[in-house]
């Protein structure tokens, strides 16, 4: 019979460039014991208010009944509700079914012969692209922790000639943050390019100062014709499973792709959180628990940097990059923390761009980030 | 101010060739009170099971959190899980966010210069095509209970040599039936179409015989290589807003569509939805209230036949097309019954290929049942 370990370690693979989902791993190996999952990265607070509206609304009404029987609104109408409250007309909306379904609307129908992609990164922006679309890689030097040189990030966008480049900002999977001020001059300094996708999936985690508010590009758009935004709401909500997201395109773009597509990509639930998402009385309650949360992250973080044997690189956003120095590898680490700890985290040794032994570790709530620094510390030194 | 029934065309208008659903109804007029939702093509007691086993196993377990707050398995694995249920092996099945994304995949990918749909029918088959593929009526006669003259048809589509053709059964909006042995003649005059397209959405209401088994061509599809099966969940199960539905692909098309996309469509609640559709005891259950819904659907299609001032066409599915030959037209009748009666039905004045004033109307409960058919008998005969 097969050890947990061997379990896990045959289900990563499986998974590709991505983790196994926690369902997927219950699935196969019903015996682990899941304490901690500090590979998804979001915010459960915000899980937890949403999960109340979800209870005193929906459930303790009975109308889920109805939201699960019939169906959901055309995403025109979505977008439409969206509009004002993300600040962009309405024909520039995409609402999908998930992120990547923008992302991937994007990167079939729009990029064309080439695209800078920085890394590491999330690798669907790699994978996701055509065969006839050339990815070249723009590498995040550990040894300036991963933080993009502006200067030379320019120097080698105008060299190669990309029609598209993509920042991921915060980027995932170490957290580096671009300030507002720097992704301005990138995006000016660079008219010549098709398309510069921004995501923004983790900004709600970001910060410019101790005021923590957010600073998305998205008010800056009208100035802009070649950025497009892509947003996930499964980080900052919380919501992975009702698969919400959207993009704000170029002008025609969401016309074009709606012509022969793309009517029905929403669920019940994901409807229902979109009329959530523009509520005054949510909003109020959502921003509370997204700065709760961002200051618990920042003492996460400085309390991880405590722990001997580790290298914990910068991060500005509600997950950070950990570099292994006690001599064990990722995959032990990640494998240890999860079959005796309970503790699950993204082991990185499938990450284009990073070589060392790396793991990325999500904040979660207070509790839990004591349960995570405890189990690292105990497992890295071990 | 505008008027409900202003209102309400005005949202007919905006929906392009579908209809606006009960949620974006209910959000521009909420005045209106909906008694019966006959447009939508449900088995009512399927979703009652449905959302028992929600309620059981979901909701008073609190389970409902952890699969809205994290990341479905991807879709592969429930492809997995399908194989042996569906009787095809996981690589040809490609798990969606409702049949339409399979259709779409299908559609944007495989089907190249001419496409023949038979009309009337489901204008997604015809509107999702790309702008380089040229599409190609073929004409289902009123005069012939727009029923497939099977010799006419494969005379036109040998004349035509289109490389896809479609075939729903039964057929949308109309319910006519191919029976299995008429279909496996069709597929087997037509080894020269590269894809035979057929779309089973509404399979499990049809019958052969007063046994009313189901008989999809599923089980036969070893024998042919250039079929594929479309297959909405959304309509049998009546839970169209969990988003579920799946296509059956030729070899090599679900490796060629996920080596760069697809990897997430599933939401938690539609996978959790997949993972009890092969489940034995769900099984028996719904096969009892697929069975009862079909005998109710059938004596509810019986009794409007006694209606005056319509002429019902046959339909082997629960659904029937309605001619109006009192007077009104189309949508008079549909707005009358909806603001009036609070009944929803489906004007069919947008279907291409149907010319008279039509309304299609879905069998529900039989308490429903009853009410629809006064209320289309004061309505028409008014």
């Amino acid at each position: 019979m097969k050890s947990i370990e061997e379990k896990y370690l045959e289900l990563k693979s499986k998974s590709g460039t991505h983790s196994p989902s926690i369902q997927t791993i219950l699935g196969v190996i019903p015996e682990l014991k899941i304490e901690v999952d500090a590979c998804f990265l979001s915010n459960p607070y915000a899980t937890e208010l949403f999960l109340s509206y979800l209870k005193r609304e929906l459930l303790d009404t009975g109308e889920i009944n109805r939201i699960l029987e019939f169906y959901p609104s055309q995403s025109f109408e979505i977008a439409k509700l969206l509009s004002k409250h993300v600040g962009v007309n309405e024909d520039r909306i995409f609402i999908t079914n998930g992120a990547i379904e923008a992302m991937q609307a994007v990167i079939h129908n729009y990029v064309e012969n080439k695209i800078i992609v920085n890394i590491p990164t999330f690798s669907s922006y790699y994978e996701f692209t055509r065969r006839d679309t050339e990815v070249v890689y723009y590498s995040l030097q550990k040894e300036n922790n991963f933080s993009l040189n502006i200067n030379d990030y320019l120097k080698f966008v105008k060299a190669e000639q990309p029609d598209t480049i993509v920042l991921i900002n915060p980027n995932n999977p170490d957290g580096g943050y671009i300030k507002h001020v720097d992704l301005i001059r990138i995006i000016e300094s660079l008219p010549e390019i098709k398309n510069i996708i921004i995501d923004e999936s983790f900004i709600h985690f970001a910060y410019e100062d101790s005021e923590l508010e957010l600073k998305s590009i998205v008010p800056y758009l009208e100035n802009y014709h070649n950025v497009i935004v892509i947003k996930s709401m499964s980080k900052d909500f919380g919501i992975a499973g009702l698969r919400c997201g959207y993009g704000i395109f170029p002008k025609g773009w969401v016309k074009d792709l709606t012509t022969n597509g793309f009517l029905w990509n929403l669920n019940g639930l994901a409807e229902y959180f979109f009329r959530l998402y523009v509520r005054k009385d949510f909003n109020e309650k959502y921003e509370v628990v997204r700065k709760k949360y961002i200051t618990e992250s920042l003492f996460f973080i400085s309390e991880l940097q405590r722990v001997k044997g580790v290298k914990v690189y910068p991060s500005r956003a509600n997950f950070v990059l950990i570099e292994i120095t006690s001599g064990k590898t990722a995959v032990e680490v990640a494998t240890e923390l999860l079959v005796k700890y309970g503790v699950y985290v993204r082991n990185c040794e499938d990450k284009i761009g990073l070589n060392g032994e790396f793991i990325r570790v999500a904040a979660r709530s207070k509790d839990e980030n004591e349960i995570i620094i405890k189990s690292i510390d105990e497992v890295v030194n071990s």
